[in-house]
């Protein structure tokens, strides 16, 4: 009998969202599923790590036949926490990301939490893969992307990752038209522009309220945020050596170095 | 009378760190600057953002001749609060980050607010550079590496720089010998083996410590972990489009893309 792939999977909604729990009845159908996830929403937090404080991790049984933990830290202490403490000398097959309720194209994978959890998978270097579906809403439809998550895990299953890299996956929200198919993309140039609510509490001291503005510079049909206004699935293989090699080149030939001694 | 520049000034100890103080003195020898930066410790916060909770932002008169905020937020946060709130209609001509106490070469870019600040500053198109001390003690001394803030400052005022990137400065430690110059670099090839020490509380619940070894695996002599160990500063150019290309081409060639239809 051939083992069963063993596939971690976390997310930054938190244990009790909708999406993690579409994710683990897919993840079910590919291998046996071990879940370390935040214990709260944890959106927006990047790569941060806990230092300094400490972390709980607490056994839960919410997901039927599957091991589960909720943590109180970071999508990337939860993924370390499985690495070093719950999987032990058990190595994962596959971590799995998701799948978020909203968007993780172009910049925003910056400030995914979902991601974050992928990235460092890969740095571990596991087959790693975020999952996020264009609806931020908390009763998201994912129905029409469950096949999708599923093919695309056994692909990487099947095929591995390229050394150092992380999928970034996003599906387009659930449209009367069904999803066209999958394109694998560049991450667009796009960015988020801004504003802040500024307001005064019950003691007259000032407080802000920060909101965006999603603003796409980018005319290209190759990248993540045209193949999701075209209603298909975007792939972006992302990595985490943020080196410019291109910019090297121009601060040797720019900066006075003979100043710089 | 020519303009002088305009320096935003933040950082990820927070706004009262001996890192910042050195910062602001440097960088009044160059232009009017104005710092927002934390207002308690942001290690490791990597590129988090605050997204359902308030901001605030506090004037501080703690830096002689300059207008300075401290902000509740995160590194990314207080560049963002900068930008739309405290500049408005004035544009920075340069964003520095840090001087942070303790190194953020190679992985630890990732997890780095130091440098999530100088990124969110290159995203809005600023010419942007994190700057860090590779001693993490919070009285480190900053006094070999003054000249050099100033000097890579200068050359970036003066000649900008390549559009979508931020430089990651990390400086060695104070040694008996004198910096042996500046080295530009790839980030080198490591990561973090994270160690988890259980432990229990007064009431018997469980909690983990978070400790973590550095593991360089490269051996090149063009990363930043080669130029700090032989007492250069090291300069990487940093990008936020995470794509990697070469990726792309596997997965076209690896993957049964009938078998995704």
């Amino acid at each position: 009998m051939t083992k069963k792939p063993l596939i971690l999977v976390s997310n930054d909604d938190g244990i009790t969202s909708k999406g993690i729990r579409v994710l683990v009845q897919v993840m079910k159908k590919l291998g046996d599923v071990v879940v370390v996830a935040p214990d709260s929403p944890q959106s927006g937090m990047g790569h941060a790590i806990t230092i300094g404080e400490t972390l709980r991790l607490v056994e839960e049984d919410i997901f039927e036949g599957v091991q589960a933990y909720k943590c109180s830290g970071t999508p990337a202490d939860c993924v370390k926490l499985a690495k070093h403490y719950v999987l032990k000398d058990r190595k994962p097959d596959l971590i799995v990301s998701g799948i978020n309720h909203g968007s993780n194209t172009s910049i925003s994978v910056l400030y995914s939490g979902t991601m974050s959890a992928a990235i460092e998978g890969a740095i571990e270097g596991y087959p790693s893969i975020g999952f996020s579906l264009c609806d931020f809403s908390h009763k998201a439809d994912f129905s029409h992307v469950e096949e999708y998550v599923y093919k695309i895990a056994a692909q990487v299953l099947k095929n591995g990752m390229s050394k150092g890299t992380a999928l970034n996956v996003n599906f387009p929200p659930k449209r009367n038209e069904s999803i066209k198919g999958i394109k694998v993309c560049r991450q667009a140039h796009a960015k988020w522009e801004e504003e802040f609510a500024e307001r005064y509490d019950p003691n007259g001291r000032r407080y802000f309220w920060m909101s965006g503005n999603f603003v796409n510079f980018d005319k290209g049909e190759d990248n993540d945020e045209w193949a999701i206004a075209n209603n298909y699935v975007s792939i972006v293989p992302c990595q985490f050596d943020l080196t410019a090699h291109h910019a090297m080149k121009q601060l040797h030939e720019d900066w006075d170095w003979a100043d710089l001694k």
